[in-house]
């Protein structure tokens, strides 16, 4: 049965500590894993913690670790995450961000010397809440995606993450992989025993596959446009530019350096942060309603299938989290076994069943 | 024969010039136009003359408008176009964020009451030519695109551009539609006879189809992703953001609203431009070393076929110019009788023979 949404986030937290984490940071940490599947985003809560577990094990992170701000400007901040996992200092970072941006009108942040933060979305919602339009995005650890007419994978997900509060209370957050899907998706169909749809992942040779196991074989995921034909250029320019940003930026090492993820000091992930007030141009209210209407016109567009209406992004998250709320958080008996085994090496309590 | 680039710029200020135009604006519209057939954006220079002048003599631009700053603050500004192109104003917003960049660290322009600015990828260029990165977008007078689920057309092409500095001087330079492809390489498959591609476009129904005309019947473009299961909802939430930076934050009229390009004082296309110095985190030198040194790495990556290697965003635009640059602009014989009558029924001088 699924477990109570607190019970998940307890559950989490309690292995954290029991690493190490100190409980102001292992309380952050908790709420951005469980935010995410609380939202349906799977991929990027409960199931992260058997590799941040291997992580810890060998020594790439610092469970203990603390951010701290390098430079500073009334419009940006340079964070050193301090070689631990990247969810604190992430969190810190976009704070740092929408404090000076209520401010300033505008600022960013940069953070170097971290690792994996979980779901882009969390931040940018933050900014969100605050009232301001919120940018994120990082540079990722695994190497699998190869650039258009390349056969080598070169570069990561690299997700963007751009949101805009609403005047009826549901921003929209735009959470995305610039691949065409995420390597969760992959594995589903490789689960299931299905061929990937076209356009999705590409051999070792850099030409179209169906087989969902072929980026373990030296293949590769698509960057979002799946094609040359289908504009994979795109993509593949959008993960750049979450590079330049999250690692040209803040110094931190490039995914296509020998050294990316083997730095004595850890992985030395890299992140992006940006807010802006929008009462920098308008009347705040104004942009709100703004934007409430604009999404209004768009989820009233004429369906395809009147059973499938038209979304915006943020609402499938929503829909997730109101069902999840209510009725728990789904977790299925692989990973649940797996968590289990995680605390108990670790001598957490076991909160779940 | 190709005109000489020269010859080429001076044909589109003469004709903007018996438009009514001033000399100083004429000279940086054609300026901008001319950036983009040197660079090989063929469907954002001359071939713009026709609808401009459509739009000039439908009362829809004010050929003579000049831009103003209606609100700023140290990091950002709110132009008014003036209900004229949106060339001279998009570069003027751009330009002032890059002063107000220089001095405050980071800044951003919004635009309202503006009209087709050209390519994105030259506002952006003037970013990075500054030794700033550059992000820059503008939403759309055409309605041609279906959201996620959606049969009906409700949003643009939405181009979105983002550029970075680099020490070997070949910045980064992403610019693109937020569509699969532009209208422009539908509209060549049509020429050929040739069906599009899957994933291109759409029927009525919503449904795919390889019609290249279909657009024109009520169908629509799709968004990058081409399908559900390509993830075209990224290529949609991307379209949005788009349109909340360049209309919602503006005030300019939204593209679902039923005022769109009809609003009494011109078409209130909006646009968004943002500068940011690399010197808020580092060393800029050592940004731009890194940023050579990611794009360095990136075309190094090998290729699925020697005879095309992998490239950086950038790099096709700055072979063009270089190839147009000596061996002149080549102007189809369409295109070039259209724009010989315009300047003959504006009383321009005709200087590409």
């Amino acid at each position: 049965m699924p477990a109570p949404y607190a019970s998940h986030r307890a559950q989490i937290k309690a292995i954290l500590r029991c690493w190490g984490m100190q409980e102001d940071n292992a309380e952050q940490t908790a709420e951005i894993l469980s935010w995410a599947d609380l939202h349906g985003v799977d991929s990027h809560g409960m199931s992260m913690l058997p590799g941040y577990d291997r992580l810890r094990r060998n020594g790439r992170i610092k469970v203990d670790a603390r951010p701290s701000i390098l430079r500073e400007s009334p419009v940006s901040a340079l964070v050193d995450g301090g070689g631990g996992l990247g969810h604190v200092p992430a969190r810190f970072a976009m704070a740092t961000a929408i404090d000076k941006a209520r401010a300033s009108g505008m600022a960013a942040a940069a953070v170097r010397n971290s690792a994996h933060f979980g779901a882009c979305g969390f931040y940018t919602l933050m900014a969100a809440e605050a009232g301001l339009i919120g940018i994120a995005c990082t540079s990722a650890s695994g190497i699998q995606v190869a650039p258009t007419f390349g056969k080598q994978p070169r570069l990561g997900t690299d997700p963007w993450s751009f949101a805009a509060p609403s005047a009826d209370g549901r921003p929209f957050l735009l959470d995305m992989a610039t691949t065409t899907v995420a390597a969760g998706r992959i594995r589903n169909k490789a689960n299931e025993n299905q061929p990937t749809p076209p356009g999705w992942v590409l051999g070792p040779d850099g030409l179209p596959s169906d087989d969902p196991l072929i980026v373990s074989k030296g293949g590769s995921l698509t960057s979002l446009g799946g094609s040359p034909e289908g504009s994979s250029y795109k993509g593949y320019g959008l993960a750049v530019m979450v590079n330049i940003l999250s690692a040209c930026l803040s110094g931190s090492t490039l995914i296509t350096d020998p050294m990316h993820t083997k730095q004595p000091q850890g992985m030395d992930i890299g992140h992006f942060f940006m807010a802006i007030d929008p009462g920098l141009f308008r009347d705040p209210a104004e942009f709100q309603a703004e934007v409430a209407r604009f999404c209004g016109d768009l989820r009233a567009t004429a369906p395809v299938d009147p059973a499938q209406p038209v979304m915006v992004a943020g609402d499938p998250q929503r829909a997730n989290a109101a069902k999840r709320m209510a009725d728990g958080i789904p977790v299925g008996p692989g990973l649940l076994g797996q968590v289990r085994q995680i605390a108990q090496a670790a001598g957490a309590e076991w909160v779940l069943d």
